[in-house]
């Protein structure tokens, strides 16, 4: 499929099925803003609870956290954000467009059509002049300078300034972590591919504090780790590269820097990045705040200003990684089908039970079946609408493992079919085996 | 206790324990921001957690979604907030500070002392003016009118823009609900109470779309569902109560607005609200967007404007009302204690697991504990450091309910000992019964 099309597909079938919807549609919608529908927050959901499941409960290295979305103004002089978080923007003196200088050659200008080489050589362009990506605003009842905030571009600053907080509250030594997931802004000139790039989106970070010198090797084992925790997911491998930073594309802060990409329909990008960044942000919060934020190791009473390497994943373009690589055509029984061959482990819906008629009983029975799913906390959906075959169609395009059908044969001896949404295989089981057969199955799924 | 030492204690308390640390504490804080720590995102997460399953998984009437925190600014305009969200605003012209004018009494001013009646008596106070409460902010890379954009100062209205989309693909019919959970902003002249009343706080609210006729009916279902919730969560009885808005207290929007309150230190205050917006909302944004909104029923082919019931609970209110319901302090042994008797579906941690002795494999044991009780998503946290005494202080302290110790009998016949954080006892059971054991209890105890 051409690119296009499938960005296309995919636009239209998470409108249609809710999984993303145009923020504010009814007034013409809000430039690159995106409201999460009911499939959709269940897939966030699903990304997020998987993330802090392998990073926070299931170690004993890293703890989690929620820093606020407002901090203090300082926080972001010391990080170089208020100084240094700028990109380069050129206006077209004609059409009136803004563009990031850098991203020229495959910006759209009024007047030329996208991806077009050369579309400004004739335009007439603006000096560049830099241009702050970071939202601000005004707290407290004074619209004056000293009540600048600014929505934070990241979660990462909230761990900094917090390390010696989280470190001796939850008793850790180094090397250990603190990991957050929250929402972060950045006021892109040209944010664009649907939730791939968005002014508003969510990050998941995790600052792993190390003594300077193992700070190499940590690297690389979260990188691995890191890697490990996408095709956990059911990502396929060769979706997944890695990209080194050369000297020229590293951030101020980072000893070395290496993405995770993936494999999107509009070519390869970043997905999470692996970051070492020295004691560049400990130390400058030093020096900001006039606070020694030292480590002391208890036993030995070694002092030191840690290093930390960063892992931090965008929530939003995972969850669209798992869009498109789930996205499937495929043909059933000589019709066409649209089928998302998510892991179950994502999946928003586990089950979907079906009467196979609005009568007999069948609705009773397949009620108590959602029931006991839900009681087990899966996520179950009831539905009794149209023939079989279409109710199959609309839980192909969900992403749902899992079909449960409640028949005649029901009433008699007690079975029900479950139906596989990828093998298309039908076997019968007894209904009371229901429950335990969706576990097992996403014990095995991942 | 006293209304201060409560407060005092429990901020303390949060501090220690890592729930909630003051935001960007390094720079001097934030006013009235707070960050919460690993076991505060712990607890928080509990709480959402319970209302995403309460409102969304184990219903067939209630679907989640999340909508952007930025909106189109016409959002604000049709909802009324731009023009009427405001409070009344006066200056005392001798010190400089702001009240709002209906809290004066409460007041403190730079001259006078916090609570002394008629402090303001004497103060040289400018006239009122209204203030509104939303943070504004600039999108894209103009700051100029036409890109003013405003932080939500409520998730609703993401539910009512939405509200077709999501019974469309959702394929709803009425009457039933929109749910989200997210950060809301309201920049208050005078926030305070810790957790109770801040800038940046998040908001759990659900719509339900009813037919006009039938919502005062809902309402009243809706509410006592809502008291339900709260009591399920373990907090005493005697400590919740209803408050109806007068005529003089209730929104615009409303028809009926009860308040679910809570007996905190500082008094009884609101946890939740349960409204009757009628089709206000839906109306409005009729008017300002020109779309229709009406709902289409599929069978019966009637056509009308909804009627919405709103619950609206304040997620770090919860959080505050579950600490201080749980704050106590008694005498064990001989020795005071603190303790949070968090239900155990609550607790940050589940179980905590020691090795009385750092030696004679132990320590080995008690981490495969801790292993299987991770394998089993049960967050569990091992701890080798000091008497068990101090271990199981700490314990206490978090609101761990219950705490495994490995000894020297567990080498010869696998046996541990389980106590229990609130009648103390301790029972010895096998090892590979301990999993098991916290199911049970996670069970019993809600």
């Amino acid at each position: 499929m051409a690119e296009q099309d499938v960005m296309e597909k995919l636009v239209s079938l998470a409108k249609r099925r809710g999984f993303i919807f145009q923020s504010s549609e009814i007034y013409g919608g809000t430039g690159s803003v995106w409201d999460y529908g009911p499939l959709g927050i269940e897939l966030k959901r699903n990304v997020k609870e998987a993330w802090w499941s392998a990073m926070v409960h299931q170690r004993d290295d890293v703890k989690g956290m929620d820093a606020a979305i407002l901090m203090h103004p300082r926080v972001w002089e010391a990080s170089g954000h208020v100084a240094g978080f700028t990109d380069p923007l050129v206006e077209c003196k004609v059409c009136k467009k803004r563009f990031r200088e850098d991203a020229l050659a495959t910006s759209e200008c009024g007047r030329k059509p996208l991806l077009t080489p050369g579309a400004h050589e004739d335009c007439d362009l603006s000096q560049a002049r830099l241009f702050n990506l970071m939202f601000k605003t005004f707290m407290g009842p004074v619209e004056a300078d000293s009540a600048v905030v600014y929505l934070r571009p990241e979660t990462a600053q909230g761990s900094y300034v917090n390390f010696l907080n989280v470190q001796t509250a939850a008793r850790q030594k180094i090397p250990f972590g603190i990991a957050q997931i929250g929402k972060a802004f950045r006021n892109e000139i040209t944010p664009g591919n649907f939730i791939f790039r968005t002014r508003e989106f969510e990050q998941a970070e995790m600052q792993f504090f190390v003594e300077p010198g193992t700070d190499e090797e940590w690297f690389e084992r979260w990188l691995e780790e890191r890697h490990r925790w996408h095709l956990s997911l059911g990502v396929r491998a060769e979706n997944l590269r890695f990209h080194q930073h050369g000297p020229d594309e590293l951030a101020h802060y980072a000893k070395k820097a290496i993405d995770i990409q993936y494999q999107f329909p509009f070519g390869w990008k970043e997905l999470e990045g692996v970051h070492n960044r020295t004691d560049f942000d400990l130390r400058r919060h030093e020096e900001y705040s006039g606070k020694r934020l030292e480590y002391v190791d208890s036993g030995g009473g070694k002092r030191f200003l840690p290093y930390v390497v960063e892992t931090a994943v965008g929530v939003d373009r995972t969850v669209l990684m798992l869009l498109c690589d789930a996205y499937r055509e495929d043909v059933v029984e000589g019709e066409a089908r649209v089928v998302l061959a998510l892991a179950p482990r994502m999946a928003p819906i586990k089950a979907a039970v079906f009467p196979l008629m609005k009568k007999g009983g069948l609705p009773e029975i397949a009620r108590e079946i959602v029931d006991g799913l839900r009681k087990a906390s899966i996520p179950a959906f009831y539905d009794e609408a149209g023939s079989i075959g279409r109710r199959y169609r609309r839980q192909d395009e969900a992403g749902t493992p899992w079909c449960v059908t409640v028949d005649g044969q029901t009433t008699e001896d007690g079975t029900v079919t479950i139906r596989d949404r990828d093998s298309l295989e039908q076997l019968r089981v007894d209904r009371s085996r229901v429950r335990e057969w969706v576990l097992d199955g996403l014990d095995r799924g991942g």
